[in-house]
């Protein structure tokens, strides 16, 4: 591996002291970018995704536009569904769309845990390619879904507010429920294995669905199955799990020896920071809707967010991921505050 | 007012000690009861809302066949738009369509605080008979949206899960963002202080997408708004505020002097408990997505969830509407273990 030129990411999540809190954002290769809106004109969503090239370009263009200190792998987490036998369409201004969910046990048959060199390679191909091209500059991302978020996913077979589909499904079937988990936990070690391998130096857990769980169902349905990923990962990559909305169990994700955990904006850093302890580095928490704001309300609210993070082990980040009609200059003054800002104990 | 034979809800309400838990459910007039169908293929929404008649016949359907202990009158957030001048569609699989939205500063000259007797007149005529139809029978809830949640759908237009494009209203024009949102308030008012006097013994204010704001930003652009209508009714009827997902303001919410406050089931009882202090009448909160579980399991979660509320006071609830597709004896489930439910301290 090479020698990074900026490894404050890995430092900040090793709870190491850093000089400064780095910074990088959900959703940042893509969306918002004019670069990436030309490279979307010319090919389809899963052309970007699996051509290396592609993927790469896409991966390194906010590390030399936005000046963010990570890059994180252009991808998406129904690539695993994909992989493991199911069709996955991406339907413009609908989101995704999986015409052939899964509703009973015989429907576990279509699918299995895949050889992922043999169906997720692409994705392994593009982080070489992409830590080639950063050439050390700074630290790469890779990531997965949550096996209870790609669950919603290939039960309700699309997008929804409430996955009720999907909660109809475990609270009816738990069994087959869980054989589900399973599969797609199997198949997340391999893949993120395999991600640690090409290169990426953190792995993130995206559960974007914990939040509609219970406390008592997060755990069953979902922390249980992280749980596994992190102990798996422990020695191939740092590992980062964001459940949004999950706050309830921050405390218990902080056991599973995640390096990281994300918050949005919906909880006060200082209580999530009583709620994990000393130790863990939180990841967050700016709300994405307010990078519309003009420029000098972006930098105050910036600065009072880095402020309640009280100098504590802490990656500046979204909530979620940026949106897609945020102009480039508002996405560089976020970016651009954190870089400029120093911790003072008030006292 | 006729003395009430079951007066349960109201002395919870008032923090009295009652022999038992009151129990009804949000969404309990209509969607799953088979009788509230054949009305909807005869009769259009604002149709069945706006004729006091039917109003008073949905509203009473689930006291008479599903056995809660409150009615709570058939009606919709979005008459209080419509009545400001609002074109609002609902659109059948769609959810509501304001074709009109707010976006700027002049769209407020569209709107206005109207006379309540004149626009929403036909709700204060359905509590009216739904009154005399219930002869006491148990307590009448009356309702109205928070200003902001009102306010996500006159500038957002339509539903959305992040309402973005509401947020980007409000950080980018946040005097207009005020402005309306005081306009809402004062008509809201003035709906409830009618509501009341046409019989409602309590009012619920719902705050649906309360939860979508950081602490911060719920203070600044709901609650500010909420306080104000719970002081107006302090004199003229019972008061609930629903703000769902927005935990982190139930001190704050508490702080109003409203009686009860709604929460969900991503929040642990005992925790809500631990902000709010003793006096709150606290409702909810099982999660609705499972009342799709076998009875038996419903009935071991019921109590689960009474257990965690630990006989303070408490109305039992769902943290959400109903769904749809909830079989009636499901529904009765819920309400029945309520019913026979009797908290024993854990020595």
């Amino acid at each position: 591996m090479s020698t990074l030129k900026n490894d404050l990411l890995l430092r900040a999540l090793r709870g190491e002291k850093t000089e400064r809190t780095p910074v990088w954002m959900m959703r940042q290769a893509g969306r918002y970018l004019p670069d990436y809106l030309k490279l979307k004109e010319k090919y389809s969503f899963f052309e970007r995704c699996q051509t290396p090239e592609l993927a790469a370009e896409i991966t390194i263009q906010p590390v030399e536009q936005v000046g963010v200190d990570a890059a994180i792998i252009f991808s998406d987490i129904l690539v695993v569904p994909q992989a493991m036998g199911m069709e996955v369409q991406m339907v413009e201004h609908k989101g995704p769309l999986l015409p052939e969910p899964i509703r009973r046990a015989s429907d576990l048959d279509r699918i299995s845990v895949p050889d992922v060199e043999d169906s997720l390679g692409y994705v392994f191909d593009a982080l070489r390619l992409t830590k080639k091209m950063l050439n050390g500059r700074v630290p790469l991302i890779g990531f997965a879904g949550a096996p209870w978020t790609l669950l919603c996913y290939m039960v309700e077979g699309k997008g929804s507010k409430t996955f009720d589909g999907a909660k109809a499904f475990c609270y009816t079937q738990p069994e087959v429920a869980h054989r589900l988990l399973q599969l797609i936990t199997d198949t997340t070690i391999a893949y993120l294995k395999g991600q640690a391998a090409a290169g990426a130096d953190v792995v993130q857990i995206f559960d974007s669905w914990g939040g509609l769980l219970s406390p008592e169902d997060f755990e069953i349905l979902s922390l249980r199955y992280i749980r596994q990923i992190v102990a798996a990962l422990k020695d191939e990559a740092l590992t980062i799990i964001f459940a949004k909305g999950a706050w309830q169990s921050l405390e218990a994700m902080a056991a599973t020896g995640a390096h990281g955990l994300g918050i949005d904006w919906c909880i006060r850093p200082q209580v999530a920071r009583q709620l994990v302890g000393p130790k863990v580095t939180l990841q967050g928490n700016f709300d994405p809707a307010k990078l519309v704001s003009p420029i000098p309300v972006i930098e105050r609210e910036v600065r009072a967010m880095l402020d309640a993070f009280e100098g504590g082990p802490h990656i500046a980040n979204l909530g979620h991921g940026i949106l897609p009609n945020i102009p480039v200059d508002h996405a560089r003054a976020f970016v651009e505050t954190v870089k400029n800002y120093a911790y003072e104990p008030a006292r």
